[in-house]
């Protein structure tokens, strides 16, 4: 099935769901990767894909690696492949991979074109998806980047079948995420399917980038709606920085994020108790962690400025209205904020 | 007076020549210069600028300082100021400091604003407007970079005086480009006025933006017409990166680029040797290189490849086409531009 995401300036672009055609450029292309994914899966992209020249470039595989270091890797491979204007980038592989090649894309040459072949589930549901691309830096996750659309998405199914099972968690996190802020519908729909069921998860797919599309085509560079794929994140990232990005996948600590976004929720009346405890439940089903020890409350609402999404020391949080919709507001005083750390 | 730039996506901006206005600004503002500029205009800038909260970045002067490290300084500056999303990046000082401060604006948390206030008369008629942003490597000239258009630029050529006589000379070289390849009226103008006398400053900073200015705004993203504006540059950039951007200034390379161009169009029938002595004639009134001693004629002609206007092994040049036009081509011979460098 496809997916089509309408922006403007020609930044449309069509996102495939389904087994990886055969992919014929007329152009040079390096293909980014890392030895994970190459190891189980580049003999089969090799035997899909044709180029008039075709080069790869390995990263090392980790959230650790998305920096400044590694982005001059993906570009040095660019130039000594001698791209130029007309060439193509593909990142094949998870979220790592597709930020930085984006990146890379976004500012060799000042920008040339990228697909997407995203191979884990996060980056299927939500990353490979909008454009955005970005680096770490000692300050933060993503604060370097771009936003750089790529000219199209291929999400194939069947690279998840090598996926571990906690990197699958972390990706149903986010296919959580978008039913709670945008569509009820969906949400039912996941308390009863298992994502883990081979016929359910192109449906998830489809339904989350669906969801994705929509929400970008209406804010590209978020100026507001977007912002409300950052529920669960706002929390999510000073998890990641305080246990120096070791602890949990990315999608873990949003799962962890989304909580306590819900127990806020709760205590200024915008959710039940009950629709707190599905969400709750249908993040255990896949054993995403839905707490965490804070040891000093103080210390956590600080990390909250070093997030980007927030200016003006106005901290935006995202908070689910009930299952299926959400407000985005920075009027959320620190003292329920730390009472319901408190309770974490 | 003010000359428009129109774009589209809300990139429109005004251009300002005129003694510097008093600026507020009720954000985050960093103003990125280096130490000679500061030394002899920031105390009058500091003067002239009011910000929520101001804070100045200063780089090494010099084009060997245009790098991937330099850039990462600029960043940290930003991070260490706490900018946000809202903020704004202040260009003060030559080309250098304009391409770096716009490309560390482009990607500071995916993109902030930035204006330009350009010190150098190369950058005031040329480099400050048109939003081309980069760094260089060891690969090229500005091989990595972005497109990133200023919210506005404020030319004030009393910063002028104390420019060195060679600096403002490649600075000329600039004017005399946009003259050849656009408009024979200001060529002819130019013959009759000398750039020294102050009366005639203003009126030649505002020929070139306005020239400037309109082929941006047809052709923003260096799809067709603005190549043009590199008349000079697929010659110049080789022999600064033969002489290790050391010997001559870039507007000094880009004028014996010019003459270089030339007598490729006087050879291929598109400009009389007549046109091509006014503008050798032009060039040297502010002494402005006009020649460049060839060791190796095929090593320079290898160069090209190096040059990211190049595609596809096909170089693109940019000819006068007589005095007040000109064309851009991919089909010339290597044997005629051979002989021609072998004349040189």
């Amino acid at each position: 099935m496809i997916v089509k995401i309408d922006l403007s300036n020609d930044n449309s672009y069509k996102i495939y769901i389904e087994k990886l055609q055969a992919l014929s450029f007329d152009r040079k292309v390096v293909v980014v990767t890392n030895p994970t994914i190459a190891g189980f899966h580049l003999e089969y992209l090799k035997s899909k894909i044709t180029a008039k020249e075709l080069s790869f470039c390995t990263i090392p595989d980790g959230e650790e690696y998305k920096n400044m270091k590694t982005l001059e890797m993906i570009l040095e491979s660019c130039f000594e492949a001698k791209l130029d204007r007309k060439s193509l980038l593909v990142a094949f592989g998870g979220g790592v991979i597709g930020d930085m090649t984006g990146f890379a894309a976004s500012i060799y040459q000042r920008g040339i074109d990228f697909i997407q072949i995203p191979t884990t589930l996060l980056s299927q549901v939500d990353a490979s998806v909008g454009g955005k691309t970005g680096i770490n830096n000692k300050f933060g996750k993503n604060l370097v980047g771009s936003f750089h659309q790529p000219k199209a998405v291929y999400i194939d199914s069947n690279f998840l079948k090598t996926l571990p099972k906690r990197e699958f968690g972390a990706g149903v996190a986010e296919v959580i995420k978008m039913a709670v802020c945008f569509n009820s519908d969906f949400f039912d729909w996941l308390e009863k399917n298992d994502l883990r069921d081979e016929k359910n998860i192109d449906i998830a797919i489809q339904k989350s980038v669906e969801t994705k599309a929509y929400v970008v085509s209406i804010d590209e560079k978020e100026q507001g709606l977007r912002a409300a794929l950052n529920y669960g994140h706002t929390f999510g990232h000073v998890i990641e920085n305080l246990t120096n990005y070791k602890t949990y996948l990315h999608g873990e600590a949003v799962g962890i994020g989304m909580c306590m976004a819900n127990a806020l929720a709760v205590k200024l009346g915008l959710m039940t108790k009950e629709q707190e405890q599905r969400v709750e439940n249908l993040l255990k089903k896949y054993d995403i962690p839905t707490t965490y020890k804070i040891e000093d409350v103080e210390d956590f609402y600080e990390h909250f400025f070093l997030d980007k999404k927030s200016s003006n020391s106005k901290i935006k949080f995202i908070l689910p209205v009930g299952i299926g919709d959400c407000k985005i507001t920075d009027e959320i005083k620190k003292d329920d904020v730390c009472e319901i750390l408190k309770g974490f």
